[in-house]
Protein backbone atom coordinates (compact mmCIF):
# COMPACT_ATOMS: atom_id res chain seq x y z
CA UNK A 1 0.00 0.00 0.00
CA UNK A 2 1.22 3.31 -0.51
CA UNK A 3 0.83 6.25 1.83
CA UNK A 4 1.19 10.03 2.50
CA UNK A 5 1.21 10.97 6.08
CA UNK A 6 1.24 14.46 7.00
CA UNK A 7 1.25 15.39 10.77
CA UNK A 8 0.33 18.77 12.76
CA UNK A 9 2.33 18.59 16.00
CA UNK A 10 3.23 20.80 18.48
CA UNK A 11 6.96 22.04 18.23
CA UNK A 12 8.06 20.04 21.20
CA UNK A 13 6.22 16.39 19.79
CA UNK A 14 7.62 17.44 16.24
CA UNK A 15 11.65 15.38 16.71
CA UNK A 16 10.12 12.57 18.04
CA UNK A 17 7.16 12.34 15.39
CA UNK A 18 9.62 13.31 12.72
CA UNK A 19 12.14 10.54 14.05
CA UNK A 20 9.51 7.89 14.16
CA UNK A 21 8.14 8.41 10.69
CA UNK A 22 11.18 8.28 8.87
CA UNK A 23 11.75 4.80 10.54
CA UNK A 24 8.50 3.92 8.48
CA UNK A 25 8.55 6.45 5.45
CA UNK A 26 10.43 8.96 3.05
CA UNK A 27 10.47 12.11 4.30
CA UNK A 28 9.56 15.03 1.21
CA UNK A 29 8.58 17.93 3.12
CA UNK A 30 8.62 19.68 6.18
CA UNK A 31 5.69 17.48 8.13
CA UNK A 32 4.87 14.87 4.62
CA UNK A 33 5.92 11.62 4.59
CA UNK A 34 5.51 9.09 1.78
CA UNK A 35 5.72 5.69 0.92
CA UNK A 36 4.99 1.81 0.59
CA UNK A 37 3.96 -0.04 3.44
CA UNK A 38 2.22 -3.19 4.50
CA UNK A 39 -1.01 -2.70 6.76
CA UNK A 40 0.78 -4.72 9.67
CA UNK A 41 3.56 -1.47 9.73
CA UNK A 42 1.04 0.82 9.40
CA UNK A 43 -0.70 -0.60 12.55
CA UNK A 44 2.66 -0.45 14.33
CA UNK A 45 3.44 3.09 13.23
CA UNK A 46 -0.03 4.45 13.99
CA UNK A 47 0.04 3.06 17.48
CA UNK A 48 3.21 4.42 18.51
CA UNK A 49 2.35 7.90 16.83
CA UNK A 50 -0.56 7.57 19.03
CA UNK A 51 1.48 7.48 22.10
CA UNK A 52 3.60 10.42 20.99
CA UNK A 53 1.02 13.18 19.67
CA UNK A 54 -1.56 15.17 21.95
CA UNK A 55 -4.89 13.97 20.21
CA UNK A 56 -6.43 16.79 21.35
CA UNK A 57 -4.19 19.45 20.10
CA UNK A 58 -2.01 17.52 16.90
CA UNK A 59 -3.32 15.82 13.88
CA UNK A 60 -2.09 13.05 11.52
CA UNK A 61 -3.47 13.16 7.95
CA UNK A 62 -3.17 9.71 6.23
CA UNK A 63 -3.78 9.33 2.44
CA UNK A 64 -3.96 5.43 1.33
CA UNK A 65 -3.80 4.13 -1.81
CA UNK A 66 -3.72 0.86 -3.21
CA UNK A 67 -1.13 1.39 -6.14
CA UNK A 68 1.37 4.71 -6.04
CA UNK A 69 0.92 5.00 -10.23
CA UNK A 70 -2.50 6.49 -9.29
CA UNK A 71 -0.71 10.04 -7.94
CA UNK A 72 1.04 12.09 -9.88
CA UNK A 73 3.51 13.82 -7.78
CA UNK A 74 4.59 17.36 -8.49
CA UNK A 75 7.31 19.70 -6.61
CA UNK A 76 7.46 23.13 -6.83
CA UNK A 77 10.41 25.63 -4.78
CA UNK A 78 12.98 23.90 -2.99
CA UNK A 79 12.79 20.09 -3.71
CA UNK A 80 14.46 18.70 -0.39
CA UNK A 81 14.23 19.05 2.99
CA UNK A 82 17.84 20.01 3.35
CA UNK A 83 17.68 18.88 7.11
CA UNK A 84 17.60 15.34 4.79
CA UNK A 85 21.14 14.20 6.09
CA UNK A 86 21.46 16.01 9.55
CA UNK A 87 19.32 13.85 11.09
CA UNK B 1 -9.08 16.35 -10.97
CA UNK B 2 -8.64 15.21 -7.25
CA UNK B 3 -5.57 16.84 -6.06
CA UNK B 4 -3.55 17.12 -2.23
CA UNK B 5 -1.87 20.54 -1.56
CA UNK B 6 0.76 20.70 1.33
CA UNK B 7 3.02 23.76 1.83
CA UNK B 8 5.77 24.68 3.48
CA UNK B 9 6.67 28.12 3.89
CA UNK B 10 7.82 30.51 5.97
CA UNK B 11 6.09 32.00 8.18
CA UNK B 12 5.37 35.47 7.04
CA UNK B 13 4.20 34.31 3.61
CA UNK B 14 2.19 31.56 5.32
CA UNK B 15 -0.83 33.82 5.47
CA UNK B 16 -1.37 34.60 1.92
CA UNK B 17 -0.50 31.53 0.79
CA UNK B 18 -3.23 29.93 3.37
CA UNK B 19 -5.96 32.61 1.66
CA UNK B 20 -4.74 32.09 -1.51
CA UNK B 21 -5.23 28.30 -1.46
CA UNK B 22 -8.83 28.24 0.33
CA UNK B 23 -10.11 30.09 -2.42
CA UNK B 24 -9.26 27.20 -5.05
CA UNK B 25 -9.41 24.23 -2.33
CA UNK B 26 -10.86 22.95 1.07
CA UNK B 27 -8.36 23.52 4.12
CA UNK B 28 -8.22 20.05 5.84
CA UNK B 29 -4.72 20.38 8.07
CA UNK B 30 -2.56 23.34 9.45
CA UNK B 31 -0.74 23.34 5.64
CA UNK B 32 -3.02 20.59 3.56
CA UNK B 33 -5.76 21.40 1.08
CA UNK B 34 -7.71 18.57 -0.97
CA UNK B 35 -10.23 19.32 -3.41
CA UNK B 36 -11.46 18.90 -7.35
CA UNK B 37 -10.08 21.10 -9.23
CA UNK B 38 -9.70 21.98 -13.09
CA UNK B 39 -6.67 21.96 -14.68
CA UNK B 40 -7.23 25.55 -15.71
CA UNK B 41 -7.92 26.66 -12.36
CA UNK B 42 -5.17 24.68 -10.68
CA UNK B 43 -2.53 26.16 -13.48
CA UNK B 44 -4.32 29.44 -11.92
CA UNK B 45 -3.39 28.42 -8.23
CA UNK B 46 0.08 27.47 -8.94
CA UNK B 47 0.77 30.98 -10.98
CA UNK B 48 -0.47 32.57 -8.03
CA UNK B 49 1.60 30.52 -5.29
CA UNK B 50 4.62 30.91 -7.46
CA UNK B 51 4.05 35.09 -7.20
CA UNK B 52 3.88 34.70 -3.19
CA UNK B 53 6.58 31.87 -2.68
CA UNK B 54 10.14 32.46 -2.49
CA UNK B 55 11.57 29.40 -4.35
CA UNK B 56 14.94 29.08 -2.79
CA UNK B 57 12.85 28.43 0.43
CA UNK B 58 9.46 27.33 0.22
CA UNK B 59 7.76 24.71 -1.39
CA UNK B 60 4.20 23.10 -2.62
CA UNK B 61 3.98 19.51 -3.42
CA UNK B 62 0.79 18.61 -5.28
CA UNK B 63 -0.43 15.23 -5.46
CA UNK B 64 -2.85 14.96 -8.18
CA UNK B 65 -5.15 11.73 -8.90
CA UNK B 66 -7.53 11.50 -11.56
CA UNK B 67 -10.24 10.16 -8.98
CA UNK B 68 -10.80 10.88 -5.88
CA UNK B 69 -11.89 7.09 -5.13
CA UNK B 70 -8.74 5.50 -5.44
CA UNK B 71 -7.52 8.17 -2.39
CA UNK B 72 -8.71 6.64 1.30
CA UNK B 73 -8.25 9.95 3.94
CA UNK B 74 -7.95 8.72 7.55
CA UNK B 75 -7.58 11.74 10.38
CA UNK B 76 -6.29 10.96 13.79
CA UNK B 77 -6.32 13.64 16.56
CA UNK B 78 -8.32 17.06 16.09
CA UNK B 79 -10.17 16.49 13.45
CA UNK B 80 -9.99 20.23 11.85
CA UNK B 81 -8.39 23.18 12.40
CA UNK B 82 -10.21 25.69 14.70
CA UNK B 83 -9.39 28.19 13.13
CA UNK B 84 -11.55 27.37 9.73
CA UNK B 85 -14.41 29.91 10.55
CA UNK B 86 -12.10 32.44 11.69
CA UNK B 87 -10.15 33.32 8.93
Amino acid sequence: MYVILVYDMEQKRVGKMLKLCRKYLNWIQNSVFEGEITEVKLKELLALAGGIMDKQKDSIILFKSRQEKWLDKQVIGREKNELDNLI
